[in-house]
C-alpha cells in the first residue's frame, strides 16, 4: 500500500489534476492520496491558501468580503470546470465557506485555521469526485473521520500519538481514500492546521499510520539534485539517499520541502520517494533509512545565506572554566539560538542566524558580554553564508576534505570557517555571500565534474569506522 | 639595556656557567642576568629543585635529611670547584641551608617554597661570584631587595602591579645585577614560588620592568623549529615569529617554555629572543608583536597528544535554546574545561584533555547528559591529538587549508576534527593519535618541503584583511 502526496503545483488546476488522475490510474498501490490546495499555475499566480488567507482578514476586520469570497470559489469553479465534475461539490464549497464567514467562531485564530483549510479540503473533495469521474472506486474523507488528531493551538498544531492507531484502521479501506492535508482535529473537536507546508507533515503521518510500503511525494521536480540548479548548470540527481543526508541538505537550503515534515514517516521506516507529476516516469529520488556507499561518497552539497558571526576574544580564556556558558547564556537570555561555535585558545566566534540579531539585540548583547566577562574584543561580521558537502561515510573517507578545500582555492574564494568533527554525514564551510555561487560551483566541479581539480592525484579512500 | 635569563641546562654546571660567562662578557648590553637552579647536565642526572624537593619531604615527615642535604651542597660544591671560586658563598649555603632545615616555620607550605628556592638563589650567589671572578662589576640581588611582590600564595604566586615600578629602579644600576628566579617575597615579607619553570617569568616580570630592549631566553636548542625535530628531520628554524604564533604553537605542544610565562614581557611589548647558550653564534628566534607575512603565512606545524572527545546527539538539537549552555554546565559542575566544540545540526562533540576525564567523572556525566537532556546517543573517544598549522594571516590566505588537507590525504590519515573560524593564525586539526606523527610530516612537506603535493596546481594568494 502506498502513500501518495501531491503538492500545490501538482494539483493547482485541472490539467494538473488531470496528470493526478493518471498517474493514481497508473498504480493500483495508490490507496491513499493527500491533497496540498490549488498552488501556483504560473510565476505570478496567487495560492488559494493566500486568497483564504485574504479572506479571513476581511471576515476579522468586518469589512466587506464578496470579492475575496469569490476568487476563492471561481478558483475551484475553474477546476471544476476543467475536470468537466464537481458540480455538486461546488455549490457545498459556497454555503460552507459562506458559514465560516458568518458564524460565530470559538476564536478567531481557530477560525483563521478553518478559512486555511478549506483550500486542501475542497481540492480533496473536487479530487475525490473526478477519480468517481474515471472510473475509481475513490472516497473523500476527512481528517477528523480518518482520526488525525493534533494539539489544539492553531497554525502550530501537532500530532497526538492515538493518530497513528487511528489511522491504522484505514488499511481495512477497500478503495482509493483522497485526505486533504495541512489539517486535523483536536481532542475537543476543533479545526487546527500544521504550520505551513503542513500536507507534506499529514503525507507522512499517513503514511507511518497504515504502515504504507512507501510514501510517494509528488511535486515539481524530477528529483532531488546533487546541487541547487540556479547555481549549477543541469545538476546530476540523486537517485538515493538517507534521511539524515536530507535533514543536512535542508538545513541548508534545499528547499524540496522542509524535512521535519518527513520525520514521521523516517520514524517509522517508511521510504520516501520523490517524483514529479509533470514528469512521472522519471524515476525520482528515493530517501531511506541506509544506503550502500563506497569511493564516491558526497551526495550533494547546498548552501544557506544570512548567517553572521559574533568574535569574541580574551587572554587566557580557555584557562576560564565557565566562560563558554555564561557566553553562551547571555545569547539564551535573549532568545537568541545559534548554529555553531569554533574556538581557538583565546577565542570563540558564535554562528547565528542574521535575522534573529536585531540592532537592538546586537548591542544588548555587545554591552552584556563586555561587562559580564571583561574580555579583550567583540565583533559582529553580516552577510556570512554556510556550506555543506553532504554525504553518509564521508568523515571516514580520506581526501573528501582536500577535494573540498582544493576547489575552494581554485575558485579564490576564502575560507571563513571550517566546522567538522560532529555531524558524520557533513562537512561545513563558511564563506561571504559574495562567494556562494562561485563556491558551490567549484565544489560541484570537484565532486561531481568531469575534470575535478585532484583527480588524478588523488584517490579517495575510506577508512574503517570506528570500533 | 638587555635582560638575559639562563635556563637549568644553561647553569646546570660549572663548564656551563663558564659558557654563561662568555656571553655576558660578549655583550655589555647584558645588564641584567635572571639565572635558574642547575639542571640536568646528563640524561638521568636530577635537577637540583628536585634535590631540593626531596629534602624537603625528609625535613617535613621528621625524618633524617642528611644525605639529602649533602646532595645539595654537593652539587654546588662542584660547580664552584669548576669556576675556581665561591668558597665563601659555599660556606653560607651550608648555614642558610640548615637553618631553613630546622629553624620553626610559618607555614609548611612557606618553608617548601623557601627550600625550592635554594636552587636559584644559590645559583645566582655563585654565577655573581664567578661574574665578579672574571673581572666583571657584577652584584648579587635578592628579589626582596630587587622588589619583586608577589601575591601569598606558595607554590602559584602571581606576581603584584607594584613590582614593575619598583624594578623600573633596577635602570639605573651602573654594573650587571644577577638576580635569581622563580621567586619572590609576599607583602607580608614570606618568600613565594611561582609555578614550575617560574624563571621564566622572572626574566619576563623584570624585562618588563626595567623596560629591556630585548629580553634573551638562553636554553639549550638554537631556535624554534617549525616542526619537531622527533617527528620531521631537521625542521627549518623560525627566524621571527608573533606573541599570537608563539602562543598557539605552545598550545599544541611546543615545548621550548610555556608561553604564558613570557606574557609580561609581551604585555610590555618587549621582543623576546630564544637563544643557545651552546651556539650562541647562532641568530635564534625573535618573538615580536606583528611581523611581515606574505605569500607562504604558515610558521610552523605543532601537535599535541591526550584529547578525549564527548559525542551527542538528539534529534532537532538545534532548536533547543539553551541545549549548549545546558550540556557546559554539566561539563562545568564536574571542573572540567573544555577546548573546543564542534557541532552539526543534531549533534555536538567536546574535546577535552583527556586526563581530566576520570571513569568516574566519565559516568557521571554521561548519566547526568542523559537524564538532564534526554539525548539519544552519546559516545565518548579517547586518543585524540590536535595538531595545529599555524601563521599570521593564514585565514586570509586562499590555499592554506587545500594544501593542508592535501597533506592529510596523501599520508592517507583520516581527519577526525577541523576547527577553523575563530583564531586568525591557526587551524586546528583532530586525528586518532596514532596518526599524529605521519600528518605532521605530510604537513611539513607540503608548506616547507621541496616538494610540496600540490606545489604545481595551486598558488596561495592573499585576501584582502576584513574591514
Amino acid at each position: 500500500m502506498k502513500v501518495a502526496k501531491f503538492g500545490g503545483t501538482s494539483v493547482a488546476s485541472g490539467s494538473q489534476i488531470k496528470k493526478v488522475g493518471n498517474i493514481i490510474t497508473a498504480d493500483p498501490d495508490r490507496k491513499v492520496i493527500v491533497v496540498s490546495a490549488p498552488g501556483k499555475r504560473f510565476e505570478d499566480d496567487i495560492k488559494t491558501t493566500d486568497l483564504l488567507i485574504a479572506l479571513d482578514a476581511q471576515v476579522q476586520t468586518g469589512n466587506k468580503y464578496a470579492d475575496a469570497f469569490n476568487s476563492v470559489i471561481e478558483r475551484f469553479a475553474e477546476i471544476a470546470d476543467t475536470l468537466e465534475c464537481g458540480r455538486k461539490e461546488l455549490v457545498y464549497f459556497q454555503e460552507a465557506l459562506e458559514e465560516l464567514c458568518t458564524s460565530k467562531v470559538y476564536s478567531n485564530e481557530h477560525r483563521s485555521d478553518c478559512l486555511k483549510a478549506c483550500g486542501e479540503d475542497f481540492n480533496a473533495r473536487l479530487i475525490a469526485a473526478y477519480l468517481q469521474h474515471l472510473g475509481l472506486d475513490a472516497t473523500y474523507m476527512n481528517p477528523k473521520e480518518a482520526g488525525l488528531v493534533l494539539s489544539d493551538e492553531p497554525g502550530n498544531a501537532r500530532v497526538q500519538q492515538e493518530t497513528f492507531k487511528n489511522l491504522n484502521k484505514l488499511k481495512e479501506h477497500e478503495g482509493i481514500l483522497v485526505i486533504p492535508g495541512f489539517f486535523g482535529y483536536s481532542r475537543e473537536g476543533h479545526l487546527v492546521t500544521f504550520p505551513r507546508g503542513g500536507s507534506d507533515i499529514t503525507g507522512a503521518i499517513v503514511a507511518a499510520g497504515v504502515q504504507a510500503t512507501l510514501y510517494e511525494n509528488f511535486t515539481d521536480v524530477d528529483s532531488v539534485y546533487a546541487a541547487n540548479p540556479k547555481v549549477v548548470n543541469t545538476p546530476r540527481k540523486i537517485d538515493k539517499l538517507t534521511y539524515k543526508e536530507m535533514r543536512e541538505l535542508s538545513y541548508a537550503g534545499f528547499s524540496v520541502f522542509h524535512d521535519e515534515a518527513l520525520m514521521p514517516a523516517f520514524h517509522a521506516g517508511i521510504p520516501v520517494c520523490i517524483k514529479n507529476t509533470n514528469n512521472p516516469s522519471s524515476e525520482g529520488t528515493l530517501i531511506v533509512a541506509q544506503r550502500d556507499y563506497e569511493i564516491s561518497p558526497v551526495v550533494g552539497i547546498a548552501s544557506d545565506e544570512g548567517f553572521a558571526s559574533i568574535y569574541v576574544s580574551k587572554y587566557l580564556m580557555n584557562r576560564e572554566v565557565g566562560f563558554g556558558r555564561k557566553l553562551l547564556q547571555i545569547l539564551e537570555d535573549e532568545q537568541l539560538s545559534y548554529e555553531h561555535i569554533p574556538s581557538g585558545i583565546d577565542d570563540i566566534s558564535i554562528i547565528l542566524r542574521e535575522k534573529q540579531l536585531t540592532g537592538e539585540k546586537e548591542q544588548r548583547i555587545m554591552d552584556k558580554i563586555h561587562s559580564e566577562l571583561s574580555v579583550d574584543t567583540i565583533t559582529v561580521e553580516r552577510g556570512l553564508a554556510l556550506i555543506m558537502v553532504v554525504g553518509e561515510g564521508m568523515t571516514r573517507t580520506i581526501g573528501v576534505a582536500a577535494k573540498a578545500t582544493a576547489a575552494f582555492a581554485m575558485a579564490k574564494v576564502n575560507i571563513e570557517m571550517i566546522n567538522q568533527g560532529s555531524s558524520e554525514v557533513s562537512l561545513m564551510f563558511g564563506v561571504k555571500e559574495k562567494d556562494v555561487s562561485k563556491a558551490v560551483s567549484a565544489l560541484y566541479n570537484e565532486y561531481f565534474g568531469e575534470h575535478p581539480f585532484l583527480e588524478d592525484k588523488l584517490k579517495l579512500e575510506t577508512v574503517k569506522p570506528v570500533q
